[in-house]
């Protein structure tokens, strides 16, 4: 039996649009982490989620649940709501409300309203103190000293932004007897989807990524009177070590590997000085965990070999934790396939995020699995972040399918 | 007849020193140009210069002149008494003292006493307010926009500054039916003399050098999202220009050419974001205005080549003005030459001077010429700077001999 639990487009963009005006500027939105408008609409989403015959709760780390009232097996499903400094409006709400939407759904559908849809709204998957702070205190994934050391922008601490919030710090318990999985729609972000006319991605993994700082140390000097072969020049050999990575990246790259050396410097930075430091942040990303490794054992071959040619010290340093790619997974997938194809017949992709998103955490302690919906220019993270609504409706009644087929297999 | 005029090295090394006290700072000195300090050192070098029998003036630019009491033709010598922001106590400073013993020398030994050295201190060659000032004002190739725009870093202009020094801005007149020339001795502010063990060089001519900004505009983006293949990374494009120039200056490059990449950045510089704008200062320095013209002519190849490569826009400009390589009077260096043989058999060199002087803008309108003595460790613009004793000596012992050739050459 195939169920087919309808959303309604109208009360679902109207939400939309309502949790838009909670700290908008513009097109844009600026909706920071335990701010005063985000918890303002975290209140306004847990009024939301009771109307809907949700039971509410805020957690101690910001998080905002809504349970369903059936009893397990329960899918969880939802987004963060919070957003980048100066964010667009679908990145993180769009699928908390299409988490709404797709309870709402089965609870009103006869044939489905016996099954058990949470919604989750997760806190500051944007960095604004800790990147996926709420989704990753969820999943126990995330050290106390990290929270410990957490300063937000304006400079308050994590632990004083949780105080002023009237806030304990303490996470909600996983409840492994009752969740069977999570699910999380999401807009792109990137452009693959409107290249290709396609209409819902089916994500297959999480990129993992790894950041790295390298360091060159050599001799300050005059840059007049110091002879080449008596260099010790940082700049010079940061150039070499970056142009030699680059060369060997293409070499090791698959179709969706990405690198980018986002910041770099050298000191003290005088048209008329060599350059005795210098630094650079190296980031690369990849869905399979293998090349990620690879790409990564390359980084002191080649810093070796341009520190021997150079006489340049050369140290290079991941910051943060490893990521390792999140593998979807693949009976999630599958039911989201179907549900996609339903939908939106022989205009869905299979495709690897490129970005990081909670689902990444929830993965590492409950089969998790994404839908994308396209992103008009692939624009995210920027107040010009939109998508039709056609896709964004098409998007939540995916979500809303694939929910009801996963439940129904699980207690069939 | 070969005249031999004998510095006296107590007396040369105790001027010497007693300079270094204004404005000293541990093993440095602090003495920028028009400073209560360098105002002070410019007063002290008047009495002295008249206490050496010399008709002793500052101009209205900050030079301080000492005119020796026989008529000409005179050869005028020195260098600048002001110092780096935190400079050594050599630079410039050992060349106005040399030339101050080279006088007395000269007037001292019946056989020269009759030869007219005129001693000067020029202003500013540190560019406190504006590189080779004092020199510059008084050859005339200075523009009057650079002198009206020029502020100190202290925020005083240079205007101020004169106005504060009792000083009226108009530099003393040349005097082409007197000076038939200009000597120079200087610390070589590099290491070539220490590694070969001479003890005196002989400027065979100043280097010139360019110094272009290039920018690089691409398009800002999200670096997990954005494929390589649709990227415009103006970081990545600064790599692959800057790591394409050195290729090219290596295979353009003659014995003394050296090239710098002292400042670049990448804006707006997050580890997860593609560059959109990129920037970087190339200089490059040679004693061939052929090869500079050859290096500056390939850098809007390379650029057109990975602006091609890249889809990023590069623009290359230059910043200041082409300064082109002055050779030093062949004569003048025959006369130090055998001063130097004289002086220091089988331990002199000729070579090019790596940096900028302002014997450069005095060869623009008069014979000029230069001699170096050896940096300890070619260390320089640094308290560390320092030069044996027994070498500076020798210097100034030089600059006399070569001085009392030169006049003597020039009267018979």
């Amino acid at each position: 039996m195939t169920l087919t639990p309808a959303i309604d487009p109208e009360r679902f963009l109207a939400d939309l649009r309502k949790l838009r005006t909670f700290g908008a500027e513009g097109t844009g939105v600026v909706r920071p982490s335990l701010s005063e408008i985000d918890l303002h609409a975290r209140r306004w989403l847990a009024e939301r989620f009771t109307e809907a015959g949700l039971d509410a709760s805020i957690d101690g780390v910001g998080n905002v649940f809504g349970r369903s009232p059936n009893p397990g097996p329960a899918l969880l499903t939802g987004s963060h709501s919070d957003t980048q400094p100066t964010g667009g409006w679908l990145d993180g709400a769009y699928g908390v409300i299409a988490g709404l939407e797709a309870a709402r759904a089965l609870l009103t559908e006869p044939t489905t309203s016996h099954l058990a849809v949470d919604v989750v709204a997760w806190v500051d998957e944007e960095s604004t103190y800790a990147s996926c702070l709420g989704s990753r205190s969820y999943c126990g994934v995330i050290e106390a000293s990290e929270i410990a050391d957490a300063v937000g922008p304006d400079g308050r601490t994590l632990i004083e932004a949780w105080a002023d919030a009237g806030l304990d710090g303490r996470p909600a318990e996983l409840e492994p007897d009752r969740h069977i999985g999570y699910l999380e729609a999401h807009i792109e972000q990137g452009a693959n989807l409107e290249r290709e006319d396609d209409r819902i991605g089916v994500v297959t993994a999480i990129v993992g990524y790894r950041n790295l700082r390298v360091e060159f140390v050599g001799q300050q000097n005059h840059a007049g009177t110091t002879p080449m072969a008596l260099r010790r020049d940082a700049g010079r050999a940061m150039i070499a070590f970056a142009s030699r990575i680059d060369e060997v990246f293409q070499e090791l790259r698959g179709e969706r590997t990405v690198w980018t050396i986002g910041q770099l410097s050298v000191h003290p930075g005088a048209p008329s000085i060599i350059p005795g430091r210098a630094e650079l942040n190296l980031q690369f990303r990849d869905p399979e965990a293998e090349r990620l490794q690879a790409m990564e054992a390359s980084v002191p071959e080649v810093a070796a070999a341009v520190a021997e040619a150079t006489g340049v010290e050369i140290r290079a340093a991941s910051t943060g934790r490893a990521i390792d790619p999140a593998a979807m997974d693949p009976t999630f997938q599958e039911h989201l396939g179907r549900a996609a194809e339903a939908a939106a017949s022989g205009r869905w992709v299979a495709m690897p995020s490129a970005a990081v998103h909670d689902a990444m955490f929830l993965a590492e302690v409950m089969p998790a699995a994404m839908l994308f919906v396209p992103s008009i220019g692939g624009i995210s993270h920027d107040f010009a972040e939109d998508t039709a609504d056609d896709d964004l409706v098409l998007g939540a009644q995916t979500l809303a399918l694939a929910a009801a087929s996963i439940l129904d297999a699980s207690s069939g």
